[in-house]
């Protein structure tokens, strides 16, 4: 049975980036740049005023550390351009993002001026040094300088950097495309009140959320019953590439007579790159390959074990990896986070053992980990309070208060 | 002069919770409960096999530590309820999920049993305890239970679990929707080049990428140059509160000739509460609200400075806390987080800097921060390799590596 970790390396192995698209910048939010972005002019693309004062000659200041009277030759407001030099003995008033004039050295701020008639007295504290209040041309940005590498995510400070610069239309990966199919005899819609010996169906829902969460575009099908002919007509609508980059089943993976998926997804043409992994929960997780003649990408395919929390499991461990991978997002930043147990906790299990529990977190931002009593593998509720999963390794052993252990968060857990 | 404390306390007295609603569940990921949601039934419903197998009475093994053979009496699929009790000597065979038949203590998994026609012959490594692999009836949840506390978030586990508990469409509260203006006579669209003494409108698409973000939704109205009959009609856009729960207006707010922004609010009936916070960059930033009779929340309004880091620094300040306060979000799990410099940093001015910087995170969470080369408040460029702000308190002040400050995390960066 393969490891977590050899199970990993074989999904992404199959899980390569989709192809760029162009995209309006101003629905690239949460996608990754496919090219690097560069700046096409530079910046601030003039001598730009910081302040809203008076543009002057600093040498003015040269035999005195007092007020000086200047000769006001031009207003320049924000959006438009000096025409006039400043030399000695004159100054121009300059808003706020302006361009500097030529000549002038120093911006002296409105507060230390009086103006008296087409003159200003300008009586700043010190007098103004070369270079004060204003930014040379170039300064923040040469001409071509790369803004974003390809691979960065793009959050709302990149928006605004790509629309300073005109990368209006960047190369970006597409969001994946996530196809989800329930499968259970015992399923019934959420909005209906389940019969004797049925259950709501809560993984499509569970699913499209984490779909969702991770920045990919999730289409739920409609629930099938554990019977062929629906399965496979279910399972052949997720497998067509023109909807799905990925499709996520959940049920019907298992050893039993009424877990049919994998059998049928393999009729259908899925090739089968594995089936158990050595984890718990979730053992049964099926993961396949479905290629269409033409197309560059399989469709990737897991079959995930019924029960919530083997959903959650499997999705975290693989499928998130996955996703991100297909939409070229970079390394996480803190890609094998650790917490210190509060308590101690004792683990018996020959497999590795993903268990609910809350993280708390120090100022400084060390993480303390507390797991949660929990009912097992169908208790989705105590995950629910939980903010990750503490990953006990396979063994039999004490875990005393104060140990580090790996853990997996929780996405969406602030 | 107002403290952010100061300024952020106004902000949060005027932020009241928008009107819940109630909304379908797949639409209400990234929003808050408005509710307590109860369950509706126990969970598990009924006694539950946990895997695939015999319901057997355990006492079958009071004599013998070795195999047993039982008639089996009947098949109990998932979905599926047992008709017939189970006896000494008899056993059904249960799949996992299904109900366990009445009269039966425990469960074999199939991997011990030999079909031997109507018998089956078990023989499991260990007698089966009483309760060996089913989940008694209410284990996980009492009805009536609560599953989550009004004022939760509603993440993608959440969401299974209303969906189990049949909560189709709980009371949230709303997205709040939030109006963006940028203004200034030297901007132009991102689409298109500038012209001598213009730049590009990058305040838009920042904002509207930091509302999303947010869980906001945004709608962005077209740039208004610094005119003030242009001004007026824009501005009077977005203080509709059909349109606006918030309302968010860059540029025009500094003492500047130009800056009309805050007296045309003003005209149209936005009562002031501030105008300047002590704080670098960013001090001009306006808040005022606009009632309209008959309505029972007023738009809040904000007018922040024109370059993008005063934007930034503004809205995660004061506008973040205020969308989360009207969209029921909970507090922060790391309020106050904070983070140790990573090299000495001599720090001069009279006003609290918020300073961009690298965050770096340890396996148990200990956060690094290193302050970076910034070239000052229009400089967006270095903030888009930020993945934090570093506050330096007011004062000139030499600060010494290890040593720790509070930090403003930026929303998006991992």
């Amino acid at each position: 049975m393969l490891t977590v970790d050899e199970a990993l390396a074989k999904v992404l192995l199959a899980s390569v980036p989709l192809p760029p698209i162009r995209c309006e910048l101003e629905r690239t939010l949460g996608c990754c740049l496919a090219e690097d972005v560069h700046a096409d002019r530079e910046s601030p693309p003039f001598n730009k005023a910081l302040v809203d004062g008076y543009a002057v000659c600093s040498s003015d200041w040269l035999a005195t550390n007092t007020a000086v009277r200047l000769a006001v030759i031009e207003h320049v407001p924000a959006g438009r351009i000096p025409t006039k030099p400043v030399q000695p003995g004159l100054a121009s008033f300059v808003m706020t993002g302006a361009p500097l004039p030529a000549g002038a050295d120093a911006m002296v701020m409105r507060e230390y001026a009086e103006p008296d008639g087409d003159h200003v007295i300008l009586a700043p504290p010190r007098p103004p040094a070369p270079g004060t209040h204003w930014m040379p041309q170039g300064r923040e940005l040469a001409e071509g300088a790369i803004v974003a590498l390809a691979g960065s995510r793009i959050d709302a400070v990149r928006l605004g950097v790509f629309a300073s610069v005109g990368a209006s239309r960047p190369w970006i990966w597409p969001r994946p495309r996530v196809t989800i199919l329930s499968t259970g005899d015992e399923l019934v819609p959420h909005h209906l009140t389940p019969g004797p010996g049925q259950i709501r169906n809560s993984n499509s829902v569970l699913l499209e959320g984490l779909v969702r969460q991770a920045g990919a575009d999730a289409l739920v099908l409609e629930t099938a019953a554990d019977e062929a002919s629906i399965l496979a007509e279910r399972l052949a609508q997720g497998l067509d590439p023109a909807h799905s980059n990925l499709f996520l089943v959940s049920g019907g993976v298992s050893a039993g007579t009424h877990d049919l998926v994998p059998g049928i997804l393999e009729q259908l043409g899925v090739e089968p790159i594995f089936h158990k992994i050595r984890m718990k929960p979730g053992k049964p997780l099926f993961f396949g390959l479905k290629r269409t003649p033409g197309q560059s990408h399989p469709v990737l395919t897991f079959g995930l074990p019924g029960n919530p929390v083997s959903v959650l499991v499997g999705f975290l461990n693989f499928v998130l990896p996955c996703l991100h991978r297909l939409g070229g997002h970079p390394p996480a930043a803190d890609p094998n986070p650790r917490a210190i147990l509060t308590s101690s906790f004792s683990h018996r299990g020959d497999r590795p053992t993903y268990y609910p529990c809350r993280l708390e977190q120090e100022p400084t931002g060390v993480r303390r980990a507390t797991p949660l009593a929990w009912a097992g593998s169908s208790d989705l509720i105590t995950l629910s309070r939980a903010d990750a999963l503490v990953v006990f390794p396979a063994g039999d052993r004490d875990y005393a208060a104060g140990e580090s252990l790996a853990i997996v968060k929780i996405p969406g857990r602030d």
